[in-house]
């Protein structure tokens, strides 16, 4: 075989593999989005049906043949192919570990589990859900260990959702956050409440959809490839290539902020899927890195952008278009603060700027522990309610409201959760450096957004998965990475809004 | 091989193959409803590999060797089974006669067929797209001749679309419409203009779509297995199995009767799709038997149900509650005059009962003439427009109003037109055998469609493709297929109505 010859089958396996994902993710995002009620099992089928080809050409002995010739050859390849079969192989020489039978039990697990976990949260009912979650973080443990034998088992999970990620990382900056954030939180709970009067009220869902497609348009994304929709949790998808990208968002009539925000974010996530460069389409190099990164723009776009000062200014005279009785009583001052109003809550989806990484740091601390055998899933509850009090300083009433909000553990996603935090601290870094290139709240209030769109794209999303979340950062900040200039921000920006 | 091991194999070919169908005909219905209009390129990629793999698996070695070999044994195959592998080979076997060269030539002439039809029509120049149009029909021609030398090019074609479908029949059907029709037409235009004010006016959206979906539950449609959403031209299509279907229509705010109708018709080919016993699903014996049988359907809850008299009483009411203000000084009987109005006009899709059929007869005789070559290309609009005055008794102004307004024969459908006539007129004909059995006009009264559908289901649809549209219309009819039924029907009702 050729080196060229190669190349280009490796390129039509790669367009195959595109094709697949978008036919599984567009039948997922149909599930969601307009399929009737009564055709999940019909979508099981042929998603089972779908996954099967899929994996049987992702490493069969055809493709793996292949990667291992171009891998032989990675000393020829280009930068991008070979970083590419890099990260084919990872997966393949990965799967090829997991005895196959124990492989098919876990996904059968995961079925069990995902049903199981739904119950258990609609009747609050931890006793339910914990056997099987005994069993996922069971086979995460065992798996890890025929994965990466060398490695801790935590630091396997972190690294397959942000490549290179360790809990030496996540310690120090968790450790950082927690002694900032813990005490800036005692002190905003000390001062008077913040009145969210003027996002509150009764808003028309048709009038909050087109304030949505404005939001779209204004933080640049190009609404001829990215599409909206409404669905129960808000998410970001592609569909085969960064082409065609289709963001979700919900509409609470009583609350405008919910859609406003969640547009925000997922659109983040968009602006960033669509920006790796024409080449990577069809590729397992197009679309984000990691979720970290992910993370990193989805929460800047939404908090560090469009919860400041700037941003407020220049959408308060738009919300008055379309929401003018709503907002005919209030300042622009008073939107300001009604979108940072902090308060510890209950739940992770719903909570503010500073309190949303104590959420997270709860969750980071409990499965490492499970991880690492320093706890039993039957604690898991009462060392969930125990965190919250100390940390947030709120009693979990219930499991529905305490360990079983979250869909993740029983999904299987195990050292995810730490992306969410790690991603709000980078915006804060990627943003006193992009204030050196431009005057960021100068664009802000003239609703301008294609410098700081120009920033980030040449900076990361062009890159695609072409290079490692490491890689990234050290193009966007030319510093280590540094929690305190996020606590920093946020102490900031939280006590001149609490006169602290 | 073993006869119970090929069946099995035989199933999950089968399977696999409704599984692809089901991810491109999703992108189709994606495409043309909620996606982002930069995006076609995008999916037009993935439907090339998914094309390519559904070809593959359809047609490869390994499935002619399976399908063979089960046709050799196809004395021990039961019934159904004996059906499916009959279609699946006659499928392949008519492939295997077309050159590969000539195939992949003429899916090239697709794409450019449809994309200059397009243009014509916006430009209203038949000599821009006349030279595509000739090679459709040589290629049709030499096509057919390849497949079925032993037919009549002509007749081939009408098979395809349905089954056992001649072009004897069709004379026979069309003469009899000819010799009725015209006359009937040329008596109810000497008439006065009957008013259709009361479905004109401005309906809310919104009004119209939840109407809509009443119309979907009235007629007996399982709202949690059939979609509705909205696109440029009404649709209905399955996705994966009879399980998941969906309907789709447009909503004319200064016009009420435009979705309603479209709603009622999809409604019919949707009640049909979804009507094939659960045994079949995953099969491709699963959904319609044939274009003319499905379009009995339509037509059938379209126009012989839906602009009855008992179905106005019952939904004149429904109507008055969802638009009290448009309906507030209109009587039932304007109602139903109102959606009962004869108009020669120049569109076939917006055409009444009456002259719709007309509409058919004039592309019957066109294409049947190009395929027997008694007629050309380029001498096309002139016959169009001679045959719609003399038929019709109106002016063509232009091709765009004339010639160009179809995109049946830029898409190669050559034999698909004289399905919606026959339909119609089996409708009639089935209307008369129910009423031997069900009081008819007294279920549409009560909004009943209870035992009219079961009536359809058990005659027709449970048999989804296992039987042919022959043996359906002999299932359901129990007499030889007669045209003046329908228009003894036409005649009778439209006399009534225009006092004829």
């Amino acid at each position: 075989m050729e080196l060229n010859e190669a190349l280009e089958r490796y390129k039509k396996l790669q367009a195959k593999m595109a094709a697949y994902g978008h036919a599984m993710s567009l039948i997922y995002y149909d599930g969601v989005t307009g399929a009737p009620k009564g055709t999940a099992a019909n979508r099981a089928q042929t998603l089972s049906v779908l996954s099967e080809e899929d994996y049987v050409i992702s490493t069969g002995k055809e493709t793996t043949d292949l990667l291992e010739y171009l891998d032989s050859h990675r000393e020829e390849l280009g930068e991008k192919d070979r970083r590419s079969v890099y990260l084919a192989l990872k997966g393949i020489r990965e799967m090829q570990k997991i005895p196959m039978d124990e492989y098919i039990e876990y996904q059968k697990l995961m079925v069990e589990a995902d049903d199981i976990w739904h119950r258990a949260k609609e009747t609050s009912d931890f006793e339910l859900f914990r056997p099987v979650l005994e069993k996922v973080f069971e086979y995460t443990i065992r798996f890890a260990r025929y994965c990466a034998p060398e490695k801790d088992v935590y630091d396997y999970c972190l690294d397959r959702y942000a490549e290179g990620l360790t809990t030496e990382t996540c310690d120090m900056f968790f450790d950082a956050l927690k002694e900032k954030l813990v005490p800036l939180l005692k002190r905003i709970s000390e001062k008077p409440q913040i009145s969210d009067e003027c996002i509150c009220g009764d808003f028309d869902e048709k009038a909050q959809e087109e304030f949505a497609y404005q939001l779209m348009k204004i933080i640049g994304l190009d609404t001829d490839h990215c599409g909206l929709a409404t669905t129960e949790h808000p998410f970001t998808t592609s569909l085969g290539s960064h082409h065609d990208v289709r963001i979700t968002t919900n509409y609470h009539r009583e609350n405008v902020s919910y859609s406003m925000y969640s547009v925000i974010h997922e659109g983040g996530h968009a602006l960033y899927d669509s920006g790796s460069e024409d080449e990577l389409a069809y590729t397992n190099l197009d679309g984000g890195a990691a979720m970290n990164i992910h993370e990193s723009q989805s929460r800047f776009y939404e908090n560090i952008l469009g919860r400041s000062r700037g941003f407020i200014s220049y959408i308060y005279p738009v919300m008055c278009r379309y929401f003018p009785e709503q907002m005919a009583n209030h300042t622009e001052d008073e939107l300001y603060r009604a979108v940072n109003v902090v308060t510890p809550s209950l739940i992770r989806t719903e909570a503010d700027e500073v309190t949303y990484c104590l959420h997270i740091m709860i969750r980071y601390e409990l499965e490492k522990k499970l991880m690492h055998g320093q706890l039993q899933v039957r604690d898991l509850p009462s060392e969930w309610n125990r965190l919250y009090r100390e940390y947030l300083g709120i009693e979990v009433p219930c499991d529905r409201e305490g360990v079983l909000q979250d869909s993740h553990w029983s999904g299987g996603l195990i050292g995810y959760f730490p992306s969410y935090a790690l991603g709000s601290a980078y915006g804060a870094q990627f943003l006193r450096r992009m204030k050196e290139d431009i005057d960021v709240e100068g664009c802000l209030r003239e609703g301008n957004f294609a410098p700081i769109n120009a920033w980030n794209r040449e900076r990361i999303w062009i890159f695609g998965r072409s290079k490692t979340p490491e890689e990234l950062l050290e193009n966007t900040l030319a510093e280590k990475f540094d929690p305190f200039v996020y606590t920093d921000y946020l102490e900031k920006k939280y006590s001149e809004i609490y006169n602290l």
